[in-house]
């Protein structure tokens, strides 16, 4: 795909300065760009940068107002033009013909839906069901009596245990398995662990989309649940009977013991590890690498080991920082109060040196 | 299944409360249980949750004493009664027929006990050896010269790679990676790294649990050791040359640095990282999150970053929580120290904003 | 293999003391080596294991000179004498025959270098190209259109999605995801995620190595990028559009924000996150379970949560351990400041317990 950047600007809509004829071949951000590509300033915090870029042509406000080499487009959103543009030169999306591979292994009696795909190696057990249109890619594998909504995509060796069921248009990442057993024993007399069967499953709802690598247990009996809309990034783990209100956000190794319940439209960012049999309310944001040991209230933000609200991790967090500092007042009120209790015994402070340890 | 209350008790040998006929076809906790589910109250904190579960019946205990709408069965351990209740109506268990699909690749020379299972789009290679009625799912990866003892569950794409050794009654979840190479350079004179070969293997003892998504490195040379009895949960990380004791339980996300020893019967709580060549002592806990940098004593229970002996580690923390307090009060304490050292001066203490700083 | 401690001597061009025709037929740590197996002690902190140990001969240095019943090989270092001897006793490695196996999966399109080899089930996209001599283990799946360099070793399961690009020599362990889509969504108004198109790909550099179970998520437009010679450990989440400078280390369970820059030659020790946007500069070194959430300067070492330069963390850390001896020196100083307050009242110091509060 090659524009112009007088074509791009009467794309969006927009007012360019410089050479309108330049010829415009891709996308990319302002410290990666190169020659032929457009970029966009979003932040102004970054408008240092512009100097440096590489890109023929770069989306701009109306406010930005340094001198630039190449040309400007002006948009109101440069973040919202910028995410159309990148589309119009983005690569061909790669097509999943509908059909079942030949080298695919589906059970006679699973039930598949009009246009379903399942890839090469990918392997369908009895009694599955998937809905019309969804893609199963490659090396997947569906295990038993598992349910796919209409409209998903599930790539490459995604594993699913059996009875797992997972909504409409659900995205799953490459190598993340859902329904492995929960981790419960009990302890023998002689301190050996004794596996509690897992016999539950997992029960995962529509417009959910789980990263790569990530870990879901089912329930110990019950369901593990997974809410509507909900977003799981990379390497997370859930664990067996916990509930995701609809519409949470999980991001990038964050680990969440048994039986915990988050509520809609939580936010739990990175690393964070919330406890078992808690409850983090609506809309509460848990901060990175915090870790949860009691019950958040609904919209709070928590942060800190052990979690508490952020605003209170943060002010001890500048009462540790002073500490060096707080630790000479107390050096020296003790001088001046030695020197005090001196003062009966000599007329004037007692000398360094010379204190009362 | 269906079952009546009076069925229930009957079989738990229990009395029960309330309508004796109603039917029961499933089971549930008691805040996702339907109706016609039996469901269960082991711990009194939960009490209040009754009033609002859609259960048909509960298991409670003698003591439990608030009223019920629904079918109310009496034992003395309702945790444990629920367990054998829950395998009643338990779905019948995935079957996986035993020989060697017609989809799986087995090197010639490999050598299979009696009712091995191979499932389709699985590797065996070559010298492989697996011990009698050991399930090898579809889309596993067995090294060569691996050896995987009797009655083993191995789920899809695991990947053991070339001579690892598992014993007896081992379960290996689904995605997880056993004698990957560990994490070893040397640094050239330019800032570079060299690999330095990783030459040695891992060793899984009986009766172990290795959940999802796990990494087991093998070791520089020699072994990596996984004990008898040892459970792992999800997502941990055990480095080259760590020795891990029997029965020893690690949780999630746990990463343990390379020639660790963990002590048996110890636990590692999840998210918990123990730095490379240190010793945890036999029954230690370490807590969630906790940072150990150093040995810990057989039996010691340690948390925090760095972690210390726990109870320690608490105190500090409520110390921290009481710094501004602290604060305050050393504020008072100079301000109450410049009017005395005011004193000589005035005849009475100095009034408000004339004490010297 | 067999050698005598004297063939061993003679191969290393070093001393021996003992039993020179004693037979050597394994290698292993000083802790796990048995009967016949030669060790080294490199680390005079163990030289106490030496009396314990199984082995039948040790490499230790010059300085060494504790007594010891078996056969002593004398070396300026041990450590590296240790790891030629090591390869001598390795096993043979595992060989992957060249050529593409009969049961994998190669595009038409696929150009594939002289002596490259596709392993059973694997999966090779349209127009995807695989350099000379590279191996492609069994079940891995290479997405359409994918660049991957000579010599490189791609073990089982893992995955590649569509136009990633790897260099020369590179080497990607059991299960890890490259590729997968960047964590990006817009909130609507109700507050639902919308999903951003992940549009980019990811490019890996020369001579790097990836572990098992990582993921390293493709950029949103323009490329993740990991640098040459990168050694990236298990685990390890790595988000949209990072860059990863050369030469940096990144060991296992560590997460990197969005957008973020990782300097040349730095390290990131294990558990540690790195916020998005940042900037850790070249030659910097992270500690591990560090809570990264500014830019850190070329050279420097953090440490903590959130991460300040390691030595002000340490004193920081020291202060936080003497609080509870600082707050008793202050309530001393209250109680000594209150008997000087009411020394008017009273000729001498006023006894315990009539002090004001």
């Amino acid at each position: 795909m090659t524009l112009t950047v007088a074509e791009i600007a009467s794309r969006l809509g927009a007012a360019y300065e410089g050479d309108g004829a330049c010829a415009i071949t891709g996308v990319g951000g302002l410290r990666d760009a190169r020659r032929g590509d457009v970029t966009f300033l979003a932040n102004p915090r970054y408008a240092s940068a512009v100097g440096a870029t590489q890109a023929s042509a770069i989306l701009v406000s109306a406010a930005f107002d340094r001198k630039a080499s190449v040309a400007l487009i002006r948009c109101e959103n440069p973040d919202a033009a910028f995410a159309q543009v990148v589309q119009w030169f983005a690569p061909a999306p790669v097509e999943w013909a509908p059909g079942v591979h030949p080298l695919a292994l589906v059970a006679p009696d699973a039930v598949l839906g009009e246009g379903v795909r399942v890839g090469p190696f990918s392997v369908v057990e009895a009694g599955a069901r998937i809905g019309a249109r969804t893609a199963i890619a490659a090396q997947v594998y569906v295990g038993a009596a598992c349910e796919i909504g209409e409209d998903g995509r599930i790539y490459p060796q995604v594993s699913l245990r059996e009875r797992v069921r997972l909504g409409a248009r659900v995205i799953v990442h490459n190598g993340t398995v859902i329904g492995s057993d929960g981790f419960g024993y009990t302890v023998t007399a002689g301190g050996a662990r004794q596996k509690i069967p897992q016999l539950g499953t997992v029960v995962v709802g529509d417009d959910v989309e789980i990263g790569a690598n990530v870990t879901i247990d089912r329930a110990r009996f019950g369901k593990t649940i997974i809410g509507n809309g909900v977003k799981i990034d990379n390497l997370v783990q859930i664990a067996h009977n916990v509930v995701i209100g609809d519409h949470a956000v999980i991001v990038a190794q964050v680990g969440i013991a048994g039986s915990t319940m988050i509520g809609g439209k939580a936010v739990i960012a990175g690393q964070a590890g919330v406890g078992g049999h808690l409850v983090v309310g609506e809309g509460a944001i848990v901060g990175g690498q915090a870790a949860v040991t009691k019950n958040v209230p609904p919209g709070q933000f928590v942060s800190g080991y052990p979690a508490t609200p952020h605003q209170e991790s943060m002010r001890l967090h500048a009462h540790i920082a002073r500490l060096p500092e707080m630790r000479e007042r107390l050096a020296e009120l003790a001088e001046r109060l030695a020197r005090l209790e001196g003062k009966p015994k000599a007329a004037g402070p007692a000398p360094a040196g010379t204190e009362p340890a």
